[in-house]
């Protein structure tokens, strides 16, 4: 039997990774994008620092290439909260080595093109996607939408192009396909604090650094070459929005007031913010993720969300390892099968993970400054400490787990329910490290019907 | 000043509606259809009658064309309610005289197509719109989306191009702009009733009729002819499906199983079973309905719902009555704000009737045929008709009166709470008509802030 033909619509993240996973698997492998190369251009100004934690770290190790990655990546153990006036202070995001890892998109981006090259992926720059054939998983490649076209014939296409897809645009075309696209009020701008003159951090390089102000927040995150990836996240329009930044004064105004403590830090704070594009934050869910044995979706163009708990770039990858395990225990004699299998078992998790994205924007807009939100947290870190066994923290268990993310979500529910109860508890202020309060939690387990074990 | 030079993609009932209207303001209107002029060809297979109410009505009087369509069409009183092994009962649909209107959408659509000619609209039909440039409000027209395209150049479009709308899907493709469709698992096909040789109806012809199986019912609608046009709505797959019924073995053998009493009303089941399609059916939501001054989407390309209220063209309908009423009290000057108070006026309301649309399909196919929804049902209008002023019921509220859908729903989900109540007194089955039972309502009543009247 001859090996499969197959294509892959976008070289991003998930298209490159997925490229890699299917040449170990002997088939021929030709990855498109309308870009070019983004090894030959500079990439950057509307990018947000990537956060691989162990989703991620498995696929890639899976395949060995975590390593190579590894190198190329800052451990952030905790997040450092800057509050207007106040001290700064740390939460720690998991146990003793657990961490999420800092890496820039583009230079992540590179790496896996050239990884999928020398694995004999061949890739097709510049060379336009404007229309799939889905029953018969051919592909129409073109300098226009009314150029001329050329077509190509494979025997798989794989969407890996993102939120935007073109390979779900023209699925949705067909009957009976669910799909919705969400946008949140909030955009966001990329800017940066530059590495000192010898190389060094100007914070703290093994923290996510976070100036929550409520209704927008600047978050950081470190590279590897001393400098900082930050992230504006505002509303477009209203009180303190975008919109209402209009030139380099009102933005100075607005830091001085907002951020004063970074105007050292962001000597080139002007000139990104009046060079780098406002950009919109959406969440996609669509279903079926694809059509046939021919055609099926991976990573964003399935399931784009928010980027707020730093999952986007795992799930992806996580969806590469569920495909890859399906097609190891079914064997690809019917890709059917696989597709169908796949998209069943990834669907609510994707969903899931979405609905934790959204929620943790409020968490850390605003709620990380918030004293109750504090005390809440160290209850709970204080009891999973003692009980591991009957509590991993919803945080935990999405980042540091390889537990399902519809499991978290749910789990998460029950715990937050126990927590608003625990809360209500007199003085609880005072009694909150007491063993009243850890008896009360360990009663209200008992009465759940479920284990909340990892 | 010169008069506004308008376009509208689409020559359906909205379409041609809104061109009346507009030619009623001096505009010059131009209609685009991708189809072929309605009143030239056979227009039937895959239609659903449809049932005006009073939105519809007033849209209609208003521009004084009521009574040249209310000719076409034959007033609905009751439901017919057709049960398995049942005698056949009624359930009226509101007070003495009140009735839902049922005529066929092809006849509909070709009279107002004839009433917008003499209006001074110009249709061109056969002419497909390929794509608009939104901020200049440009259309493009040609044989196919590679031939070469035709450019006009208007002061506003109109998008009333339904469900699958190419004016929305432009839209839709620009940053920030809120989409989701969603289909049923259940699926229609069109079937008929012919008339007797003398031209009478074969069942009673003021009543909506339905054969109500649990996940699946056959509707059927009179006409003027003295043919009813009958739907079947049931899912796509599974048991009892589309899916499972291939050939007309098959269709006869389930028709003998759950519609036997109909099978002497369809002599032609078979041949329309085979050769009309089985369609799906589609909620679609989106927001913002407009594109600065220059674009707005009108009707079902704004809103698509499922057609268990009946309301999906009275919706279209009340749009273009809201929208002129705007235009009335704002003066034309200014078409962005035009359009935001009528997109913010309507997206909150096309939301509510969606829902209630839905919600509707599970009370037609399943609930009318429930003991315990009956009793609810002659509960509530046993005191509606005592005390009018303090309960109107969801049904009426919707279909009778031109209170807003968002009321409807809301007020609606009130007196679901309350009727819940009520339904768990003790031996409710034989005091239902008591004065407990009122005094009880008037009580639950009370209790609620706010005022159920319409």
């Amino acid at each position: 039997m001859q090996t499969k033909n197959i294509a892959i619509v976008g070289s991003g993240l998930v298209g490159s990774l997925l490229a890699i996973y299917l040449r170990k698997r002997k088939y021929e492998v030709t990855v498109f994008d309308r870009r070019p190369d983004i090894r030959t251009i500079e990439f950057s100004g509307r990018s947000i620092n990537l956060a691989m934690s162990v989703r991620g770290w498995k696929t890639l190790d899976k395949i060995g290439i975590g390593d190579t990655v590894r190198e190329l990546s800052i451990p952030m153990h905790k997040r450092t909260m800057h509050l207007t006036g106040e001290p700064i202070y740390h939460q720690h995001y998991g146990n003793d080595g657990e961490a999420i890892y800092s890496i820039p998109r583009g230079i992540l981006n590179r790496k896996m093109i050239t990884l999928a090259e020398d694995a004999g992926v061949v890739f097709k720059f510049n060379e336009k996607v404007w229309d799939i054939n889905l029953p018969e998983a051919k592909i129409y490649t073109g300098e226009t939408e009314k150029s001329e076209w050329k077509e190509y014939q494979y025997d798989i296409v794989f969407g890996c192009d993102g939120a935007f897809s073109r390979v779900r645009h023209k699925m949705q075309r067909r009957s009976r396909f669910n799909y919705s696209q969400k946008f949140l009020d909030t955009g966001y701008k990329e800017l940066g604090i530059p590495a000192y003159l010898d190389g060094t951090h100007r914070l703290d390089k093994n923290s996510l650094h976070i100036w929550p102000r409520g209704k927008f927040m600047l978050i950081a995150l470190p590279n590897l070459d001393g400098s900082f990836t930050c992230t504006l996240f505002m509303p477009h329009e209203g009180e303190d929005s975008f919109e209402m930044l209009t030139n380099d004064n009102e933005v100075k105004k607005f830091w001085e007031i907002n951020f004063p403590d970074t105007l050292d830090l962001m000597p080139g704070l002007l000139e990104d913010f009046r060079n780098n594009p406002t950009s919109a934050l959406v969440t996609t869910k669509c279903y079926p993720w694809s059509y046939w044995d021919k055609v099926a979706l991976v990573g964003d163009s399935a399931h784009a969300i928010v980027p707020f708990y730093g999952q986007g770039m795992n799930a992806g990858f996580e969806d590469i390892s569920v495909l890859d395990d399906i097609i190891e225990e079914l064997g690809d004699d019917n890709w059917q099968d696989i597709f169908e299998t796949y998209q069943e078992s990834r669907k609510s998790n994707a969903d899931a993970i979405a609905e934790l994205s959204y929620r943790n924007f409020i968490e850390m807009s605003s709620k990380t400054a918030d004293p109750d939100f504090l005390l809440r947290k160290k209850i709970e870190k204080r009891f999973s400490q003692k009980y591991p066994e009957k509590w991993l923290p919803l945080y935990s268990r999405v980042t540091f787990s390889h537990r399902p993310y519809e499991e978290a979500l749910n789990i998460g529910d029950q715990q937050a329910e126990i927590m608003s109860k625990v809360m209500q508890m007199n003085n609880i202020e005072t009694i909150w490290d007491t063993e009243e309060v850890e008896q009360y939690i360990l009663n209200l387990l008992e009465v759940k019907d479920f284990k909340l074990q990892s």
